[in-house]
């Protein structure tokens, strides 16, 4: 099994304005995608795969030159790989507002020759998943072999199977939920408050005062990577491992492992990540709940769906459980959809959708294994 | 059931100094108390209600002049209510480093002049429990016929089970852990990096500049709100419930109730609380690990335990799980110790240590009748 090898980004400029939920639009956008792998003749054979929080169009391969910079589900995408890039043609594209190169809050706002900051437009899965097709359609590529996401990145796949329900034929959805619960919601509530009360964060318009609300960057990422760990894990790899042979009597200084840990993991975040994206991307999580048009009806709302399903969860994931996994379920059953389920039993928590458990691996394998069946054919 | 009615916080000074874990000393300090119900004669009866992060020497019954200022388990405690105070001798304790009223950050430092601050010495749950006992030495009682906690409390009662075995007959340790999980000390800490890296907090000598770390008070409000209540509660409380009708597609105002609950909660505790008391309690909570003394065993540990114990969690509580009171179930039946177990089944998460379960109060009120039965006998 082997590496993609190395990849170049590409730019897609859109002077079309995309409409978004919130009744604003974004206008002269660009989008920067990677593809791995050959689309075939008849255009049959490609996969979107789309990206969650922390994450970008870079999914898997490395940049020529740059070290440890393999694409964040380089272990799934590959020759040989469970997602195959000898049969598949495989497309990453960045969302409108990230940070990492599609037009975000970083960017100049054309209405104003600033750069947007708190101003960029609040996007939504919805506008995620239209930004993508419309990237689609100028790859000349009508219909998808499969949509795939985990987490955030999962609610842009099912989405994609309300929305574009011709447009693709399989739907794969990991560790992911029809809506955020209150529980998820208030996680993100705090850490956006975290970033928005710091005072560098100047009401989301810091790039001019050269500053970066890193306080409120560092405490976000904390609190998100409690959530992503299961209490299992954290347990096993800190559990209350001390950092000095003898306790310091300090409540500012390190004392336990997983202090220094969750302190580490929130100072790497706040040098790259951006305080506007991180509340517009959180915002997203919260909006999405595609059964609110429907009455609160999820089996209503997946009657809209045509393509089979793949969903898979992981027993430790408390953050998006397998229960809020079933719910889908059920709800494509319902409908007398096509769907297979997987519910893995990995300790590590939320984070296991990104890891190489060979369980998992197996069940996407085997999956993707169909669906080249049906091309191949 | 009625309830103790007014009551009256007394003071009780100390100049003999008070030697601490940490090697330091607290000298010259004062403890706030509350008593409800009589002492007996021979001394028998006296409760000793250890309080938690949030809590005080406020335990039952209410101040003249003061709308709902209710003690913080006037629930429990009360003439004809669980824990019955005409037959039991309540007492209720402010710990040192508190901020309601013993000594604590907000003090004036004897040895400098200056108000603590940061500088206030870093208390653990022994040296509270050791303070405890100076109090009980004034009032002349020698023996306790219990001592009562739940969460931080519970671990005091814990400790005081081990560290003064011959002066009590009965530990009740309710929604207790012997010790921090990681998960545990992780949100601890977020919470502190909150306050500390609010450029309020001036290194903890905040009261010198007029001004209090409110932003980061009320994230780790915020924070701490999320861990007491169940998922499941939140859930059936606020679900995806909106404050408005229309969506405002806005990431800084609030759209969800739960929002609006978490911001009003930590809003309220930034008014009262103090920051340096925040970083001393959670720490106080992050070193409790009696096991630590005796290689990490829970069973050897509790071979210094002479009295009974009842023990109590909540299904739904994931913060200090069943299991961890399991953990200590356990430790006390290898010790061939007297002990009683209550798992209740309650929607409530951690917080239902505080509230008024029919089936939580009952298994209360049928131990403390048994206490009762001891000394009238």
């Amino acid at each position: 099994m082997g590496s993609v090898g190395h990849v170049t980004p590409q730019r897609m400029k859109f002077s079309r304005p995309l409409p978004l939920r919130s009744g604003a639009q974004l206008s002269d956008y660009e989008l920067v995608y990677e593809t791995y792998g050959q689309l075939n003749a008849d255009k049959s054979n490609a996969v979107l795969v789309c990206h969650a929080l922390n994450a970008s169009h870079h999914v898997a391969g490395s940049y020529a030159g740059q070290e440890r910079s393999e694409g964040w589900w380089d272990n799934l995408i590959g020759p040989g790989k469970p997602l195959d890039t000898e049969r598949f043609f495989v497309i990453g594209i960045n969302n409108p507002g990230s940070c990492f190169g599609s037009t975000g809050p970083m960017h100049i706002n054309p209405a104003t020759g600033r750069v947007y900051g708190a101003d960029f437009p609040v996007v939504t899965v919805h506008d995620w998943v239209d930004a993508q097709a419309r990237v689609l359609d100028e790859l000349g590529i009508t219909q998808l072999a499969a949509v795939l996401g985990g987490s955030l990145g999962g609610m842009q796949a099912l989405d994609w199977s309300l929305r574009y329900p011709d447009r693709m034929r399989h739907c794969i959805a990991i560790a992911t939920a029809p809506s955020l619960s209150a529980q998820n919601i208030a996680f993100n509530e705090v850490a956006r408050r975290a970033i928005i009360t710091d005072p560098d964060f100047h009401g989301g318009h810091f790039y001019e005062h050269g500053v970066v609300p890193k306080r409120g960057l560092r405490v976000a990422r904390m609190i998100g990577h409690i959530t992503y760990l299961s209490d299992d894990v954290m347990e096993q790899k800190f559990g209350r491992q001390m950092r000095a042979a003898e306790l310091g009597y300090s409540t500012q200084d390190i004392e336990f492992q997983i202090e220094s840990y969750l302190r580490h993991q929130g100072d790497k975040f706040s040098e790259y990540f951006d305080a506007n994206t991180y509340l517009l991307i959180t915002r997203a999580l919260d909006y999405f709940d595609p059964a609110r048009e429907h009455g609160g009806d999820l089996s209503r709302t997946f009657a809209a769906a045509r393509c089979k399903f793949l969903l898979a969860s992981f027993t430790t994931d408390w953050r998006f459980s397998p229960a809020r996994s079933r719910e889908i379920v059920k709800a494509l059953l319902d409908n007398k959809r096509d769907v297979s389920y997987a519910e893995i039993d990995a300790p590590h928590g939320h984070d296991a959708f990104l890891l190489e458990d060979p369980r998992y691996h197996g069940v996407l394998r085997a999956y993707f294994e169909r669906i080249a069946k049906e091309f191949a054919a």
